[in-house]
């Protein structure tokens, strides 16, 4: 661990920006304080905040916290941590790096830094003996960067596969589907809040190529900047093409494909066909997939929100307890000494089910099995009824409810003389899972 | 970290049992004992091995590190990690205690036992201030354990819900797509290897109990044990449910399901009915995946193989790393201040394409087309015209070939007098790809 530990074991985290992630990261601290305390050993305090106006409202802020000044983020030795969530290449690479001098651990999400000066940031860590993490610059809280930097590290990954920019998969998604043009699947991406006014950096692909140079980097323990990752976007894309590659059975993705060839790294960015068939090709709206191939592990596939605030705070957290370290922690072996949560008894929990039984197909006997589902307050969704006679069948799906009145109920059903044998129950995935 | 290190920096190794997974240990130490070392700072040695029957061939492991004293891996002070991969809870579970009591750090892929003895194991390690890693007792190479562990930490997961046994997901992904019933499907997997001579485990459901016991625990911060998971298999299934639920929209999956109510918590396994749009239908064969939910990220998948001896053995080798500790290693480092890997030249790399323009439908237009490709080296998949006269359209798939000579019979095709304006060029992802 290189942070400093201030008196009463209290580690300071500053942070550069406020905006949406900086204000979810604030909140993620505060909240889940505890849990951070008893798996790293550590208590979070959130410090010095820098930002541009400080007039604006931040719910959630202690506004004593807030600062212009650069240096009180930067320079205080008793801030172990500095979150960067301010963006930009300048002034932001020379703050970084003034940190990381005086041995301040960095988390960053700024995808664009790091994938023109990634390298000279990691130096800057290891001489000055600080930690430098990232996970919130490739694919938000999907782990991808701590799968590559330490599952696969001896794995001998091959290619690296992503959709990795998820307002372009849901415009692509948008055009697919509803056979939009690029220009109204934007226009609706922006109406939902899945693009940006400004969408440039998304739709050319350059968001893509920053996160597939960095992907790339320590997929293939290389040094792969952005200018070596030749990027398309989609805002040159045709409907027609998109309908064409289905007709042919493929869909129409922003790929980023990272591999190796003849022993060097090829990066690359463009919209290209993917088997319908494929993995990747289920992968809809705005979510993010990364493909990791190796010989030894044959294709591991991570899928998730790719953005969003809260899940870019949850990767920020994510790498601070890297920093602290949870290993030497006690807190699985508190979990596990006091057992933690309590195990809920099985009738409490509720699903949606499925039923099909064989009937005897006379009047009333509908009437006679819906009435059961009515007495142990289950709600029927759909019933099918094949066949006639002696031998009718009959399939049910009924809505969410506890087990204990599905029991109930099966065994009610099964002792009914109008019902041949005992019916057959399945669990329905879904709508209405949860607490009783 | 908490191993002990010999003269000379090595850290020595021994195994608990040498089959299908053991000798892939061996292998990929061996193998990436290179990367290992920069990585870790440490080199990793495989010493003593235990095996039941020594006169069995073990292609790649050195007969004279083989033995039937448990002793030798046990109690020996210079073994600094044991590697359990024999399997069964007696002797298995003293074994581990008494190396866990030396103080020697313990990797396991054994599920059955950790699903019954984790609690006491992790309280060993603590206490001998020895660590414990069990990526490959749940999903193989698929990090799950890490990313609970380590990356969502903190992130407060509601539900952890699975596809977690591979035997099972093929039978049923075989009865779904050909209708095959439960028996034939079996039988079909036990000839490709999907499943063993004697698949109890895998269709009651018991195998994919203890992987959910083992996440759940992760999971929740808690103690759940595999008794505490009720579990049906697919062993009663019949295909007829398969087909009523196919006509509802379903597919049926063997799920492992684990989640919060009212604060406690509840893991189950069954074969349930999972809508058809559902990210978790589309996992078909024999893969593995996991669907982690929490308020502040989202759902965040995993999928991968979750079995095999080379995948199981990657993981081992990713806790051993895990013990070792990367986070110190210069290896990022090293791998930045070499350059690692260099950049391959873009026109060496290969791809299939897609092609469309707009043609004059005139005799011998296709002909003159083809010779461009032909000239180039490349291949034409797929030919398909549409429309006809001056406004006749061709879409092409080329078969996989250098991007350099596509690029230059994009640019022979463009300036042919019978082609109308730019064509238009897609990748497709696929076959053929890679190095030229």
């Amino acid at each position: 661990m290189a942070v400093r530990v201030a008196d009463g074991g209290a580690v300071k985290v500053g942070l550069l920006g406020c905006g949406t992630v900086g204000q979810a990261v604030v909140r993620s601290i505060n909240e889940g304080g505890s849990t951070i305390e008893r798996a790293s050993g550590h208590r979070l305090v959130v410090g010095p905040i820098l930002v541009r106006d400080p007039a604006k409202p931040r719910p959630g802020v202690d506004p004593s916290l807030i600062t212009t000044d650069p240096k009180r983020v930067l320079d205080d030795p008793s801030v172990a941590i500095v979150i960067e969530v301010m963006g930009g290449l300048d002034p932001t690479l020379g703050y970084l790096r003034r940190a990381l001098d005086r041995g301040a651990s960095v988390v960053t999400a700024n995808k664009q830094l790091l994938a023109r000066h990634g390298p000279e940031l990691l130096l800057a860590a290891e001489q000055s003996g600080a930690e430098i993490r990232f996970e919130a610059s490739a694919c938000a809280a999907i782990p991808v960067i701590k799968v590559l930097r330490e599952s696969l590290l001896a794995a001998e990954i091959t290619a690296v596969t992503g959709i990795v920019n998820g307002t372009t998969n849901f415009i692509l998604t948008e055009m697919s589907r509803s056979g939009l043009s690029y220009a109204d699947a934007l226009a609706r991406a922006q109406e939902l809040g899945y693009a940006e006014p400004d969408p440039t950096e998304d739709v050319n692909g350059a968001d893509a190529a920053a996160k597939m140079a960095i992907m790339a980097s320590i997929a293939f323990h290389s040094r792969v900047r952005i200018d070596d990752v030749p990027h398309e976007g989609i805002d040159r894309l045709h409907a027609e093409d998109i309908e064409h590659a289905r007709s042919l059975g493929f869909v129409v993705k922003l790929l980023g494909v990272a591999r190796l060839v003849n022993g060097a790294v090829t990066a690359r960015v463009y919209p290209a066909l993917v088997p319908a068939g494929h993995r990747l090709a289920a992968i809809g709206g705005p979510d993010n997939a990364v493909l990791l191939e190796s010989r030894n592990t044959g294709e591991i596939m991570l899928v998730g929100p790719g953005a969003g605030g809260a899940e870019t705070a949850s990767a920020v957290v994510a790498d601070i307890l890297s920093i602290l370290g949870t290993h030497k922690g006690s807190f699985l072996h508190n979990a596990l000494a006091d057992a933690g949560r309590g195990i809920a008894p099985p009738g409490e929990v509720t699903s949606s089910f499925y039923l099909r039984m064989f009937v005897a197909d006379r009047p009333g006997v509908l009437a006679r099995i819906a009435s059961v589902f009515g007495d142990e307050g289950l709600s029927i969704r759909s019933v099918v009824q094949s066949g006639s006679g002696d031998e009718a069948r009959l399939v049910l799906i009924i809505h969410a409810g506890r087990e204990e009145r599905m029991d109930a109920a099966v065994e009610r059903l099964g002792a009914l003389e109008v019902v041949r044998g005992a019916p057959v129950m399945l669990r329905v995935l879904g709508d209405g899972e949860g607490g009783g």
